[in-house]
């Protein structure tokens, strides 16, 4: 699973950082998912490889202009790529009137089908392979972490194994490999789990963005391989973050450790670093790393492999 | 008076134009007026050493997405700099309501005080220096072409010829530069016209998109000294101009001849001639120059100096 990151400031895009937006390739589809979708997503998009008609499902935190704004010029551009047959949308209640609103005043006529999904807390989609969940964050205005959660597969099939048993290849290794029990033509009882390895546990990416610390991101992240949580500000900065339930860089990197992340990656950084203030961006990440060491900061266009892993650490 | 291109690309982005946007500084003031603003005008913007907090008015042409996209994003933006007092957007009926409508969805609270007008034919402001008509265009939904005048001025004040003649300075020269006809203290009578030159004639830019060929935009262009108007198609595509209600370029040529403007700049290009089309961009340009010579292609960042004039050509 890949991991681009398309926009990685706060409020404003900057010279170097565009607003909200993530980018989540799922493994063997041609297949990409949005989490949230700022001004000017769509143009970050092609300074990447990633297809815009590739996009199937967009899943937006909360209304704040900053992760929306781009949503709708987005949805235009790949109805216009004549690609998408379908993209669905899940975000906060007032999504879908958002983008019914801003459709009508602006005469935009989807040519694919555009299904808004009102979310709550639980479950938010589930196919045979992945599953996203969301919890409600702690901001100005009603906001949600996601969760991706992929499910766990059978362990590695030993052909070997079974070919020197002389079990005869076909039906009946499908049954092994689900770690079934089989009767062999010749009357032998076989476990599947002899022919299996352990089961491959599957991947966990969280994330959780607008937010002051909060316990709901703690219990969303718990196990994840890889963690995205907004950094607004620096330490210093704990008044302001408090005013606008924002979090510092040392509430995402407690998040992190309670929830005993493999990775830890901030983003949604206030301008103010770029600019005058003693305080300069890339001392954001000492701050974290001081209680979360396995942490690094986003900047637009980073990518990140999540490799799969099995007990081993194998987060790329 | 300086035109900025912020953007020259019809429908969608692509790698090397933007949607809609064009930016105009005006002369002896920290003041800029926008025309169009798609999506990404506000990163547009970064790009150049325009402010944002110096935009003023936005003239907007009409409610399609790749030409209001950018509205809400840049206002917010501009809100957040905290230096603008007040924006004052012109625009189709539909505006107002689109912008109350993701105000309200989006949370976005300006800091600034935001007046929307709605326009129909004719005057749609006017200052002590400025005016700017707009007329209907013909496109697929309630289009306006805009027109800015520059008032005239009075000619130069020839202050060596009155000291000559030993005129006191002070109000009386005030009234010789309006061309009033003075009594001087001594008892001569003079008339202010013996010391002004000729007037000089105000500058005249016009800005028509989105349209297929229409009088009303020659009507709207008569004399400008530079008029910006969609070329969307080459020649050879005339069939799906008049199927979109778009322009080729030869309608745009045509609408710069028949109004005698002193300059013609094409924009607002289908992004097919950036690909695999056997038409490229650059060869639009030959098909315009061949009706009017004087055309230039707009490109993104693309800067205009339209220069005072006085009876001689002066447009730079």
């Amino acid at each position: 699973m890949q991991v681009t990151f398309l926009g990685t400031s706060a409020g404003v895009p900057t010279r170097s950082r565009n607003v909200a937006g993530v980018a989540l390739r799922l493994p063997q589809r041609a297949e990409i998912w949005l989490f949230d979708c700022g001004e000017g997503t769509q143009h970050q998009l092609l300074k990447t490889d990633l297809k815009i008609s590739h996009i199937t499902r967009i899943f937006i935190t909360h209304m704040h202009g900053d992760h929306i704004f781009g949503l709708m010029g987005l949805l235009a551009t790949a109805g216009m790529s004549g690609h998408a047959q379908r993209v669905d949308l899940y975000g906060p209640p007032g999504l879908e009137r958002y983008v019914r609103d801003t459709a009508r005043h602006s005469e935009t006529h989807f040519s694919q089908s555009v299904d808004v999904h009102p979310i709550e807390s639980g479950m938010v989609f589930e196919d045979d392979r992945f599953s996203v969940r969301c919890r409600p964050l702690d901001h100005r205005v009603p906001s949600f972490g996601y969760c991706v959660i992929e499910k766990d597969s059978p362990g590695h099939f030993n052909v070997e194994k079974a070919a020197e048993m002389g079990i005869p290849s076909g039906p009946l290794y499908g049954k092994l490999k689900r770690s079934e029990r089989v009767i062999l033509p010749d009357g032998r009882e076989v476990s599947g789990e002899e022919f299996c390895g352990p089961t491959i546990r599957g991947r966990r990416i969280v994330y959780c963005t607008d937010t002051i610390y909060c316990e709901n991101a703690v219990k969303l992240a718990q196990n994840a391989d890889l963690l995205i949580h907004e950094a607004t500000f620096a330490r210093q900065d704990e008044e302001l973050a408090r005013q606008s339930l924002h979090s510092t860089t040392v509430m995402a990197a407690r998040v992190a450790q309670e929830a005993r992340v493999k990775k830890l990656v901030l983003t949604h950084f206030s301008p103010r670093y770029e600019g005058g203030s003693t305080m300069r961006i890339n001392d954001l990440l000492g701050e974290a790393r001081s209680i979360f060491p396995p942490t690094e900061m986003a900047h637009d266009l980073m990518r990140i492999e999540v490799a799969r892993h099995n007990g081993k650490d194998a987060v790329g």
